[in-house]
């Protein structure tokens, strides 16, 4: 089909700029594709995807599908006392996965990172240049170890949220909220700031 | 369709056993069921069970897909230093996520899990009563804890099966098992082991 006459706020120009990002997000992840790239690749202009997306962040949300924007919510957690922030990034993002609304919506991300390849790749961007980089940033580590700090605190958080929503295991699933925070949220902290073994 | 006129040893049987197993298992948990129950559910004699798929761990392990019997893999790890029974845990985990064999059916049994309520109970069930009772058994805990230890185990090796298998965030995707063990036993020992926060 070729993408001619396509008027300029029609679903089609919508869904071709969606295609469009989800390939370049997918092939060259968050910090590589470009706004220009990916309107090339719609085939219209960058000023129209900014006009529908806004920033290059916000496009590669709602490529995504993710239910809440990190950019909004980790500022939340990042001041208070240091030694707690593992106990708060998993209280928020508990408080995410427990919403009737944005819960389910996850695991749909989750579901679909494990059929599709490209999809597994945006959940990894999503999980890497979203939240955790914002995360780590925060914390007073080498450089050299933020993408290893990262990956173990992915590791994880995305399993507490199999653990208490997708498998159900008790107490997981039915304790509070604080109450698993408050179990998980160390092992997060000795991930974010505690010794890593020498490799 | 009636169940009748099905010839002993047809593929029939087998699958009307394994139908009617999945529909025990999930409804009553590994333990709740019985190879009666599944019998009758079946319409089979109960030592019919018994001739094709051996002990009710056997019928389970076989109605989960399981690629591995958790109870021949878990007693190689529990002796040893107690205080390395984390690292040691995570080891062998990652060995079976990283055999090209039984890794992909890893990731088929956590598809099917997050598509289906009655595979997710399922995997609880396999993780809890074959994989994860046999290891909190070893350790000198308070028997009120033991689900919540359990629980918070599965919650990590879950997590790091899926950030290496699936996500593959690196450089969890590409570091050697040892490596991994190395950085996530220690939070899967204090899971088994450490203090947990009184609730």
């Amino acid at each position: 089909m070729a993408r001619t006459g396509r008027r300029k706020g029609s679903p089609d120009t919508r869904e071709a700029i969606l295609d469009a990002a989800r390939e370049a997000f997918a092939a060259r992840g968050f910090d590589g594709a470009s706004i220009r790239t990916i309107a090339t690749g719609a085939g219209v202009d960058p000023a129209l995807v900014h006009h529908y997306f806004g920033t290059k962040e916000q496009l590669f949300l709602a490529t995504v599908g993710a239910p809440v924007n990190p950019g909004e919510l980790i500022p939340l957690i990042l001041d208070g006392d240091p030694e707690l922030l593992g106990v708060r990034l998993v209280r928020m993002f508990l408080s995410v996965w427990d919403d009737p609304h944005s819960g389910p919506k996850l695991i749909a991300i989750v579901r679909s990172a494990l059929a599709h390849d490209w999809s597994a790749r945006m959940l990894r961007e999503f999980v890497t240049s979203q939240v955790l980089r914002r995360v780590i940033a925060k914390v007073d580590v080498p450089p050299s170890e933020a993408s290893t700090r990262a990956a173990l605190v992915a590791s994880q958080m995305i399993g507490v949220g199999l653990a208490r929503h997708v498998l159900k295991i008790e107490p997981l699933a039915s304790a509070d909220a604080d109450t698993v925070a408050a179990m998980v949220g160390p092992n997060v902290q000795h991930y974010l700031t505690g010794p890593l073994p020498s490799e």
